[in-house]
């Protein structure tokens, strides 16, 4: 029986989320067994924050949460990769489609940020 | 100017590997600055083995190395998505195009292998 190996990261694994019908990745956070146990019994994404120290949906504050297509695990299952329909404009809090909107030109990180809505609207302090 | 941030993993960084026409997610494993910087400028894939706690280059053994189409990163630069094309049949070293084969149903871990190359031909001991 496969198990997840959640001890390489001390108790946590890279969590790949995938659209579903595009294939974008949108972002990649992380996931210790709690919070996968979550994703996979109320089909909506939960992860750990490591910089707030806490679990976290996405899309509590927001709405925009994400809704869970499939769930895969890789060869030495130590990551996950969820497909997902994502609900709201955005998946990143700055607004923007994927959280992979800076890209690698000629030398240098380039922001290619194109924001869907107005985060201190949705964010409130 | 955008710097990628190895801090909070110790040095390390995931590396989300993507086939460019797919958007197939092929694999993830992780890269420290050294192997980024060897994937950028030389356009293929190099990562950090934390398991055999050394440097590699995706192919150096089988031959499948993956040539670098599109380096991206996220909102706060801790992670790379890189677009790919994969040379040879497959970029898992089970022989399986991807290393995500192993999917979530109903209530279990189910593996769907379709080995495209036979290890033991391609990884001589």
């Amino acid at each position: 029986m496969i198990k997840l190996d959640f001890e390489k990261m001390g108790g946590l694994i890279p969590a790949v989320i995938q659209d579903h019908e595009s294939g974008e990745v949108l972002m990649v956070a992380f996931m210790d067994e709690k919070t996968l146990n979550l994703t996979l019994e109320t089909g909506k994404t939960w992860f750990f924050s490591r910089t707030r120290n806490k679990y976290w949906m996405k899309g509590e504050e927001s709405g925009n949460t994400q809704e869970v297509k499939e769930v895969l695990t890789d060869c030495d299952a130590d990551t996950v990769v969820i497909k997902v329909k994502q609900n709201g404009p955005a998946a990143c809090h700055t607004g923007n489609r994927s959280c992979f909107y800076v890209k690698w030109e000629n030398g240098e990180w380039v922001e290619h940020s194109n924001p869907l809505f107005d985060p201190n609207e949705v964010y409130k302090k």
